[in-house]
């Protein structure tokens, strides 16, 4: 084509390329998911876009990894640009126990949709154990490891012929054995790593781990910038130009500080300590003093135009490093979405861009009951193309698990049903937010874990009056017509364009119901696509051919159409056996066996039917409410059937 | 999924399928697209929905062969189920000149769209030139074949022992050698075929054929109803099932009709006779009678209950076929398309949703272009991803080339062009459908060989406004903000469903005005994608990643989104190519060389830039024209550079 020109704004055309192995390839809608960290790090100290990270480390029991999941869904809100989990060569840290390193990164990946940096350490490892690892971590979907070194067993620790005595090792084992496929960090000492002969000598031995394939520095904590600028110095001036990031630390309380310091050899500053010793027992007036204290130095180091990002050791708790990320105004709670849904991190799923919308509550459900498959749909869904979906034993895994324990739930449930009104004040009492009877709100459902969504809202009026009725909403949403991609309820993907919707509504309801509903959609029959469906299987449906409905679309400057949610008459039938089971595995079994309340919901689980409902005509006012209306005429007309 | 139930009006669900080979299949928008021809006839004849089918024989010269081709266009737009060509073993029927019958079919299918069968005949014929002939006519894509023995060449017929001496062997062969890939046709003789033995021993024949592999029967054509309904019994008595499709022959003439009785040795019933003999030299009249005459047998066949189709011998001729379906109300010009371009029949394009705008106007030529590609984007054109377009050479294929021979040319578009503004001036004319200085009507353009249509009508004023000023329209669309899909001007897809446009303009302009432009587009840039390339292949584009932006898209009711028509930065560099080349080769060449004509077209080609603009906006007013406006004021301001 001759040459080319660039202008100003505006980028030159490459010449015709030849055909790509897939034709349906996702438009970029955030280049966040196709990069890898190196270049979303090189990505944003170019555009001068500061970043942070967060480091956790695995929990204990099982209680608390259902805690950290939360809090890494709550804390992945503010848009770090990853985070990392440490391991704990004592836990079992490749094992498939869900406190284990492995699983708990693997969740942050997969469920959670963080980038994610799993900690390794290598020494008093056998090779072969640490490429077990890699593979694990690999086949998994985690792309980022931090290379250590780790901390010796015994008391004198000797260096082992052959074996892997230092992250330099681990370092060129990595890009041995698995090329570039991972980025590899490396832990920089800004006080020199407490064992080595002197400060140059430990820069010589980052140098040599940077030389081996690393591609950027964490640093351990510290309490001056100037320490760090310094350190960022001596690192340039030796050759090292990889990205050093710093690690915050920020004081949240006298014995974690105390314990931090005893681990890392460091020396706690005279004028810290002269703060932190008469205030020793108050910790709010600690960590008060410690987000001051790191504001102050996080301030020092971005001013000092060396420092793009910054890494928090979090100790995972949340209030003092978001106190220190908002006063940074680095926290960016960004009310936009990539996509409707909350995307994962895997990199086989990084062209995904197309969900059945039964699953919208539970995206960790679904993200689970698809991890066998080979690649993901994109585009479109396809016409009855969905691969088999995975087993249903997802109620056993901690980060599928309810966060609110047995009696919370029985508490917003009721202690003991009377019968199928019980329950569909329960459900009222969700969509309306009012507590029930015996003065509980009901903040989660077997359906739902949270609160209603800020959408579903826009519908609250209309599902409170139907619920009340037994039409037992578990989804919905309402239509749209080309509303801003930027709008804060509805809005997704990038600014400037419009996003879409088909009203939708989703329930439970008796076969008494659905009959009349049957008789009322006849009139309905070219503007509502409906699925009707029992828990053995019998299934309505006036779906054409068994195509997938697309129900939320958006349309972008630039760009081929988005169409990330559909209703699709196959998957409904794997969603199906997830919802009927819900009722069993949530609900009926915290009542004894052979109780009235278990006999109640068992009876619903048996009889009635899963109901969804779609209005085509997205232009126009949602018909329906309407359809619900004529349903509940029909059976009151004293001539029905 | 246990028992399913079929309630009215709704199918029933299928189980769980596994995974297609593609995921990005095409929603099915058009049943006709995916079924072959006996299926479309059996879901015809299954909903009581009367079709009919058009016959045409291979033309002589190579003009008379564009002239055909125009005719398919025509004769398709009326909704024949499909057309057939026959085969003229004297006018080397299977070679790749513009007038064989396989060249012929082969543009009636992908370039025309239309279902199509290739009569072929055996006699005479080698095994190894039968093959050659079915496997040339599967690689271009033809699906069905008229089977038939053909007249012996010579005076007196012999069998040749293993050769093929009926149209049996014919089938026999098809079925051995391409198994059920061909849908195959035979030919039955109403009265008995004129060599056989008895009536009896031609149905005994026909058995065989349909026996040995044939699908449906299409007759020879006859004069009374009461003919093919006995035929049709007779059939049905000796065990024949299949279609059986009556050959309507409109008699057009007194000379066509005697040698068509010659050749077919058919006597033509007296009171035919009695009629015409008197008008034999009043060709208005007899086609009138022959029309009348046809309209009534077809409805005594139709209303027999026994005919599903009905099949016309066109002799290539319009107006009696026409006029005679007209009558019999089946003629269905349904300003309806299944998606906004023309599609092809080539089974291997039967996915294919999505093209580039920039062939909108030239359908051919872009199937042409993109003949060899193995598979078709659908769902979504993808990124970067298109494969390279065939080389540029279509001008001296016939089904590409004008229909305006060259002195019609020169009235449109100038014997003698005095300068740049003698050029806008024929835009101009094109554009506003006035008759041009010397009194010609500008019925076409280099880049598109039809008027105006009738979309691009509702752009005519400003296209005007702007043509006139040297802005060079070759197309644009205006945008559209979710009319029904049955909107007469901009509607396509199914029913009940909803169409989308972003404004669109593609001209040829001076670099002056593209310098101001590029100015006036700084203030647009979130707002307005453009491209800009001269001949030379410089190029200034703001394209985000050279992604493909969307500019026409479908929602329709229970169905995935189609989005058929995209903007590619890509391909624009392979159109743009074409569409100066069409400055030269239909335009600069109708001028002696050397002449001040040729070469003012030559300095545009050399000098001028192809733009495109896409306003991305589409709820919102079109704002391409304010884009235009504004870069006159800024040429027109004193102060501008």
């Amino acid at each position: 084509f001759g040459n080319k020109q660039n202008s100003d704004g505006g980028s030159s055309s490459g010449s015709e390329s030849s055909k790509d192995s897939s034709r349906c390839s996702t438009p970029v809608l955030d280049a966040d998911r196709h990069e890898r960290l190196r270049e979303k790090m090189r990505r944003r100290q170019d555009s001068g876009d500061k970043w942070f990270s967060l480091e956790f480390f695995p929990p204990r029991t099982a209680n608390a990894a259902v805690n950290l999941i939360s809090r890494f869904d709550r804390m992945g809100a503010g848009g770090p640009l990853f985070i990392d989990v440490t391991w704990h060569p004592a836990g079992d840290p490749g094992s498939d126990k869900e406190t284990s390193s492995m699983i708990i990164a693997n969740t942050a990946v997969n469920y959670c949709g963080l980038e994610t940096i799993l900690h390794m350490t290598c020494c008093n490892q056998t090779k072969d154990d640490i490429t077990g690892h890699l593979q694990k971590a690999k086949r998994l979907g985690l792309k980022n490891i931090m290379a250590l070194r780790g901390d010796p067993v015994g008391e004198e620790w000797e260096e082992e012929v052959d074996g892997f005595n230092y992250a330099v090792d681990l370092v060129k084992h990595i890009r041995n054995e698995f090329d570039d496929y991972f980025d590899i960090c490396v832990a920089g000492y800004p006080k020199g790593h407490p064992e080595a002969e002197s400060y140059e000598a430990d820069l010589r031995h980052l140098k040599e781990k940077v030389f081996a394939g690393a591609d950027f520095i964490i640093t351990q904590l510290f309490f001056r910038s100037e320490t760090f600028l310094k350190f960022m110095k001596d690192c340039q001036a030796i050759g090292i130009t990889c990205p050093v990031i710093p690690g915050i630390f920020p004081i949240q309380g006298y014995h974690s500080l105390r314990q931090l310091v005893k681990l890392s050899k460091l020396e706690v500053p005279q004028e810290i300590k002269d703060v932190i010793e008469p205030i020793k027992d108050n910790d709010a007036a600690i960590r008060n003093y410690g987000v001051e204290l790191a504001v102050s130095m996080c301030r020092e180091l971005l001013d000092s135009g060396m420092v793009h990002g910054l890494h928090f050791y979090t100790l995972n708790r949340e209030v003092a490093t978001t106190e220190v990320l908002k006063r940074l105004g680095m926290w960016k709670e960004d009310p936009r979405r990539p996509l409707p849904w909350a995307v994962s991190a895997h990199p086989k799923r990084r062209v995904e861009d197309v969900r059945p919308i039964f699953w919208a509550s539970r995206p960790k459900s679904y993200i689970y009951r698809t991890q066998e498959w080979d690649d993901f749909p994109n585009g479109r869904w396809g016409n009855s193309s969905s691969p088999a979906f995975g087993e249903l034993k997802d109620y056993y895994l901690f980060y599928l698990k309810s966060k609110s324990p047995r009696e919370e739930l029985l508490k917003m449930w009721g202690e003991e049903l009377t019968g199928e009104e019980s329950v569909f004040e329960v459900f009222t009492c969700y969509i309306t937010g009012e507590p029930n009877k015996n003065g509980h709100k009901v903040t989660c459902m077997p359906w739902n874990d949270d609160p209603l969504a800020t959408e579903t809202n826009l519908l609250k009026e209309q599902l409170e009056k139907v619920n009340r009725r037994g039409i037992l909403t578990i989804n919905s949403q309402p239509n749209i017509n080309g509303k801003p991609s930027t709008d804060p309820i509805v809005g997704w993907g990038p600014s400037g364009g419009y996003v879409f919707q088909k009203a939708y509504l989703e329930f439970f309801t008796s076969s008494e119901i659905v009959t009349a509903l049957l008789k009322v959609l006849k009139k309905y029959e070219l503007r509502v696509n409906y699925h009707i469906v029992n828990v053995k299987g019998q299934n309505i449906t006036n779906a054409p051919d068994l195509q997938p409905n697309a129900v939320t679309w958006g349309i972008f400057p630039g760009r081929e159409i988005i169409q990330p949610t559909v209703v699709d008459p196959v998957s409904f039938l794997s969603w199906k056996d997830e919802a009927f089971a819900l009722w069993i595995e949530q609900w009926a079994k915290l009542y004894e066996e052979e109780s009235p309340s278990r006999m109640i919901i068992q009876y619903i689980h048996d009889n009635y039917y899963l109901v969804n409902l779609v209005d085509n005509d997205f232009p126009l006012e949602n018909c329906l409410w309407q359809v619900v209306d004529d349903t509940f005429e029909l059976l009151n007309s004293p001539t029905q059937q």
